[in-house]
């Protein structure tokens, strides 16, 4: 087996969205094809990998460093025992001669190649990637995966009306529990407006995310006001690495709250969990794959999970990506975020799975499945259609 | 006050060194020249930059996102109520619907600017850089910076003699302090490698570093071989975002360590302030601006350390560079790294300056002075030549 040539591209994944933090109107991702010369079904397999929205493309770091390092590596460092596609192996390829700390866009560009090896590797082997890692892990696969609709934006004119309208949308798309922002107004007015969603949704199916807005005193403030509300989670208040103020919101604050979208290692993780006073009973993980050096990396970050005590059933990756329903159905997690109708064609999942009491089923064609996604197909018949059959 | 063109390059800093963690065969940096239209001694006043070694260039993230916003910025929002270029402002704009934490490379990229700009600021002004910064400070600037020699590669083959001709060579350059990779080797040879390196440079004259290398077993081990050699600092032992082995070697070894290089935020040197267990009385901090957003950020950082009762003087940047020593001198660091002969033209100090007893002067000329480095001036010429006047 020998990875023949790697494609990558650079796709628009921009909306019109903003959160308290950043608007996405010049988001940017990047989208990779891995050719191999192994043959299925009479083709060459190919594995597709992008990243998630909120940290733009890597394509400087794909081009520099990690695709050079694939392609001029021993065939055999890339191979397992197996005679298959290895993921790990091409991980120590990858981050040969990178110094270690400094985890953020290096990780976005492992991610992006490491799901396109997981979607190569599952394809060679003829099933789908969650079936892959439940089988690895001794352990059947989820037969759905809950999910919640991401959302819940700002209208500038008609806040109020226009966000009830959103989650009325993702009631009827067979989602229970929605996620609105918070911290890009005042806390008055957020009120209203998480009272106003809350008409919609209904008490405990509501989250709310500041984006890490929130210096401790907002946070606390939040905190305060938010307890009455008996909210599914609330998201992000204060900085990712400010493990303080998540320790001063969790003493403060006795209902479940999420964080770990910004983290992007394992190393960064275990420190939330050392220093955050996370509780493994009723808090949430959100780390994603495709911004944190993939799943290669996501096994070693669920590891240091379990070493804390903490189960996969805690862990709702961000992103919104088909990627983490496969990992979160083959290795057990809580559940994973979506967002629909934005990020397309990256965000969501294939066409033909549908969201039923806010639990989706799982694509049953071997590898990721990408490419029953109808617009994911034809933006990679645009980006790679001169260079491969797809 | 405008920004009228900035260009950048890519340039090679690679050697043919190794430490325990990688080899620099490959590395490379960015070079940015930041042009703009406010005219000195009848030119327009253009600053330049460049990130440190051991983290490559950030081109792409140049190129994408951070030199396209700052020339569509409305030129108002770069410029300072005095009527000069502020990097303070232009760091914003910079940042701009950026997400906070995932510091690394893009923290290159503002660091690779970031010095551009307070070198095209200082050169508005007609003074050093140190000068500038001194006299924002209140305060007199060092007139000397310690420095101390960074090297001690392993020589295959004469791993003893070739050490101690190069500890031979930066006494010789007028350096007292000298520091040594350790942990590519194991921990007996290493502490061959340090007997032998003590007879040139002498008892508490001898650095160490492990490049982040060690586990907590192994911090641990050669913390108790190292106790005995009254070493200057033993650095960088473990992972740089595993805190608790830090905490672990400051707990079981009584004589100062280092660390920080690979920390690129105001936040991540918080965690290390926080968490890590530093002792403010002897131990050394070696945030580099040049890969953590650059000044604006440092000012945070040293922000920080004050709130956690530390003097800037036990701050020595990694990184051996000109901006640092600027830094060091007018806001009062406790010194600088200096890689003597390696990372040409970036590393090192301007032509005119030389080190005795381990201090080195200062440059005399406007900005940072980069270009009264005869080979520095070499390589913008190649990079830049065509498009200005340097």
């Amino acid at each position: 087996m020998r990875i023949t040539a790697i494609y990558d591209s650079v796709e628009s994944i921009a909306s019109d969205i903003q959160n308290a933090y950043i608007n996405f109107s010049k988001m940017t991702c990047s989208v990779v094809a891995v050719v191999t010369d192994h043959i299925v079904d009479g083709k060459p397999v190919v594995g597709y990998g992008f990243n998630s929205n909120g940290r733009y493309n890597a394509s400087g770091i794909l081009k520099d460093r990690l695709i050079p390092r694939l392609l001029e590596a021993d065939p055999d460092h890339l191979v397992g025992e197996d005679g298959y596609l290895d993921p790990h192996r091409a991980w120590d390829v990858m981050m040969t001669n990178e110094k270690p700390g400094g985890h953020g866009e290096r990780s976005v560009a492992v991610g992006v190649l490491d799901m396109a090896l997981w979607d190569a590797r599952a394809k060679m082997q003829g099933v789908p990637l969650y079936q892959l890692l439940a089988d690895r892990a001794g352990r059947k696969p989820d037969s759905e995966v809950w999910v919640y609709a991401a959302g819940g934006y700002y209208y500038p004119g008609k806040d109020i009306s226009g966000l009830q309208d959103e989650f009325r949308q993702y009631l009827d798309l067979g989602y229970t529990v929605c996620k609105m922002k918070i911290g890009a107004a005042d806390l008055s007015h957020d009120c209203d407006r998480i009272e106003a969603a809350l008409k919609i949704v209904g008490e405990e199916n509501l989250c709310v995310d500041a984006n890490g807005r929130f210096d401790r005193k907002t946070t606390l403030a939040y905190a305060e006001a938010l307890e009455q509300y008996r909210l599914f989670w609330y998201e992000e208040a204060g900085d990712p690495l400010d493990f303080e103020i998540q320790a001063a919101l969790i003493e403060a604050y006795d209902l479940p709250t999420a964080t770990g979208e910004n983290l992007f290692s394992h190393q960064d993780a275990r420190n939330l969990i050392r220093y955050g006073g996370m509780r493994p009973d009723i808090d949430y993980l959100q780390f994603d794959c495709a911004l944190s050096y993939g799943l290669v990396e996501y096994y070693r970050t669920l590891d240091v999970l379990a070493e804390y005590g903490w189960s996969p059933r805690r862990v709702v990756p961000h992103g919104g990506h088909q990627m983490s329903l496969h990992i979160a159905a083959g290795l057990g997690l809580g559940g994973n975020e979506s967002y629909p109708g934005v990020f397309q064609p990256f965000g969501g999942f294939s066409d033909e799975l549908e969201v039923e009491q806010s639990f989706v089923n799982l694509p049953s064609g071997p590898g990721l499945g990408l490419e029953k996604k109808a617009n994911f197909r034809v933006m990679l018949m645009k980006a790679f259609g001169d260079q491969i059959t797809i």
